[in-house]
């Protein structure tokens, strides 16, 4: 399969979110046109990204939810099981240890490590916690790929470094910092900002705030 | 100003993160090359993105950190206070009380509000907790513009028509859920999803999760 961009990979994110939510609704076909603009994404540019794949739709029907949920679950990996250790049990890490949606995608969270003795040998959600010097053994006997950075902004440099040492393949960021990973070792870093930043330039685009 | 695209506003807020890491950091200047490798972006596009709010680089020395850091503040809004309420004390909502990045980005948490009784009242990360019935209260009180969602899902769409109707301008949703708003109205929605979708995406791209 061709290498495909961040942004396509983004919205391909994007169009199944919307299709996970027509198959709740119980809706079983949209159009490329419905679909394009639950996604607000042009309508040339969804079926350039789904043309890409092969062909989903069908002429004057549009295309099955199922099924193009499924592909696109498919092409992201998302069709087997990810094994992920959370690091921090801080807040965030508590919010991360509790969010539903990645057992719907297919992401098992087989630990949590954090510092603090307190939190040691304690579960949250039902996970339970590990001391930071257990990192490799836990690596080990989990085979656990992905490694969720939820610490603090200092911490998470120094501790991304252990993640690469203990063979984690790759990493989702919470910590306001940027990482320093290998060439090529896949990262994805969640910078809040950029939501509220959306909102306060719209904001201030019409003079809203100012009412 | 013309009205700029969502992605071009994106992009400015990615900008402004790597500037103020790079002021953190002591560095005075940057050239276009490096700060659009450190945003991923290419420096065409970076060039481009910048050129339309007029002439930032001097030629040979780059751009200047702090003054370009301060311009693109000002064009995201964030250069004067915005207030905003977090509906939601739960762990999601406890993480935010906690956020480090709004004071930075003069965002102002002036309330919360939980429907647990055994919340209102209390304070988190020194906010004051309110009962979920006073919101229209908390907004005539506190002029605050800006509602974060950090409810459960199904709670999230009837809140947003509250919100909507106490006169709030824009909302921030954490909620995994999408919310049907009056038309303008300024939404992001925060979608977790995608980051780990990036990285599951990556990881089967180059077969490293087999390993």
């Amino acid at each position: 399969m061709t290498k495909i961009s961040n942004s396509t990979v983004r919205r391909l994110s994007i169009y199944l979110r919307q299709l996970e939510d027509l198959m709740d609704e119980g809706v079983e076909t949209v159009s490329s046109a419905r679909l394009s603009e639950l996604a607000t994404v042009k309508a040339t540019q969804l079926r350039k990204d789904l043309s890409f794949f092969g062909s989903f739709g069908v002429r004057g029907l549009g295309y099955s939810v199922p099924k193009l949920a499924a592909r696109i679950k498919t092409i992201l990996g998302l069709d087997r099981e990810w094994r992920a250790v959370l690091f921090g049990a801080g807040s965030l890490g508590r919010a991360l240890a509790g969010y539903k949606g990645f057992e719907r995608h297919n992401i098992r969270i087989v630990g949590i490590m954090d510092n603090d003795p307190h939190k040691v040998g304690t579960t949250i959600s039902g996970i339970m916690v590990h001391g930071m010097d257990q990192i490799g053994q836990l690596k080990e006997e989990t085979g656990a790929q992905i490694a969720i950075l939820a610490v603090p902004g200092p911490a998470a440099r120094p501790l991304s470094e252990k993640i690469v040492a203990a063979g984690f393949f790759g990493i989702v960021n919470f910590a306001p910092v940027r990482l320093n990973l290998p060439k090529g070792m896949p990262l994805y870093s969640v910078d809040l900002s950029i939501a509220f930043e959306h909102v306060t330039y719209k904001l201030k685009e019409t003079d809203l705030g100012d009412h």
